[in-house]
């Protein structure tokens, strides 16, 4: 059988907890399936959630460069839930179509040279590491 | 036999003409080893900078935004090379010790949450799709 | 136009013979689709089926230790129908939600740590080669 | 220019702190150079530590399973650091030559069976969402 | 919101400069999906194709050929969309059954033994670099 | 300890009997590093060479054809030996520099628009699937 979500009505008080903090730092008024399917696991599901709650917070960028990156390494890894839903968070976050539009050229740029550097077997230039 | 780079002074003048086009528009003395190795194939030379010279080029974002995404696939991707010429390019746009961990984390989790989304095969909100 | 399936009452009898050794070394009624498409080139299956016949059979680990290793290795691939296969196949062996949980924790952090190991640069510790 | 390691002697107080933490849990005189990287960034250090540390914990599992589990995903990524590194950790608990062979004969396997399910655009059973 | 695509009838007079150039050149009456989402970039769409122009094009090795490698690579990538329409573009083109079988058969033992070579850390033979 | 190779004169029967049918088979008077490492377990050393031999054995395409799409899976995957290795049973067999540019611009492309396809969320037209 497949996994299934756990509702907030259904949670236990440990995934609750999660999910209040999620919907309160998010200001939403219920989490994403993606942590209704990880709460099977509670540890994981807390584990998780503080992680990303640490490094997708206040830092060195604003929330919709760090969307971005989020999308252009799930775009690269094809994972489809992934995609979508950090599409939605930067749409949320100010992306334009403009900006959609450059990470992927980036990203498909960068799978494409990151194959030549690999076929052509290119040693890295001592001015590199200076 | 491995590829061997091809040098200015060893260049045809289709070559050339790239090279000169590079050191130009990134004012710098030589061209990389990346662009040395694809010298092999002039056509793929050609092709392949006029694309990164368009995608990297002025636009939604600024140069250095650019190089993060371009760390984070290649970090993603494993690539060597890639990793340390773009780690370097974005060290000379500005790039601080903060920024790069910030961009390591990020990439970090990403990496992390896709494969949880894969395993537990979260489906896509419909939140999303609006 | 998409492959199809071979069914066993349309199957050559090679591949029925292939059809028949699995349902007999798995006691199952019929094979999954996987071995239905495969069956459009009979060498494949053939060859396919011998293999993982063999590298899934009697060894160092339990059968129930191995499908966890393969359901690890198909969510970092992010192969919706291997992840969802061989978590059939590791409840059927007697993965329990907690071992469940525990494999995706181990993965999604190990694509994680590979990132950064990578982003990093971190050189191997001359203690690992003694 | 390349990342630099941070020793002991030039740590802060804060990485210190993990490193001791590592040294006391693993009983060992010095960290490994994966830490050594990642304390350029001391929260990253510390949550993929503390991450590590609850992940690869007592659960479900014994270590040496999930080490076994960790080098599966590293080989499928091609993260050389992680190979080395998970690869003496899963000796020193006890790794043989057949579990690590068994080990390798899966991960080639299943990176072999994903992309032949991918390939022939195989259709999930009903039967594995029963 | 998910991405729409673009139809002939709305699209720009750039955008229709590029359809145009790809229905002339494959002799097709309407453009693939792919295209109609890139549209949404006009300067992606019209890199993408001439790019993809050049490369598929005519050079060492005929159409088919070069459609099989784009079917190896899309089928180690796990990219649902580019294996369907390679696929339909390679049984165009001439792909026998036979054909796709053993495009597939290399594509499985390639990313087999590319993670056996991975996890045994094989060192590159000398001979390879003479 | 990394693994050790093992020599003809230190192998087992059953290691040498894989090694004389491999250097017989390809008219080679010694076999590469792969196969080496891979004698650490003969059943899989065994089994893979008898799996190559036959996926690279007589069939639809030549032999050149089969490593070309050899190598476009390794530098996809970035696996340096099998990168190193595949290319010189390429040059082998026959493979010019433009062939070996062609190879790379086309695995470039793919592993672009394989992005591009996911980024964009590219649903596949009902004409692929007739």
């Amino acid at each position: 059988m497949a996994q299934q979500p756990i509702e907030y009505a259904d949670a236990s008080p440990e995934v609750r907890a999660v999910y209040d903090d999620i919907k309160q730092s998010r200001n939403v008024p219920d989490v994403n399936n993606f942590w209704k399917y990880l709460a099977r696991d509670p540890a994981t599901l807390k584990r998780t959630w503080e992680s990303v709650k640490e490094v997708m917070g206040p830092g060195a960028f604003d929330p919709l460069i760090k969307e971005m990156i989020y999308i252009a390494v799930s775009v690269t890894n094809g994972c489809g839930y992934c995609i979508a839903s950090h599409t939605a968070a930067a749409r949320k976050a100010g992306m334009t179509d403009a900006m959609f539009g450059e990470v992927m050229a980036i990203t498909g740029m960068a799978n494409e040279t990151n194959r030549l550097a690999n076929g052509y077997r290119v040693p890295i230039d001592a001015a590199f590491e200076k």
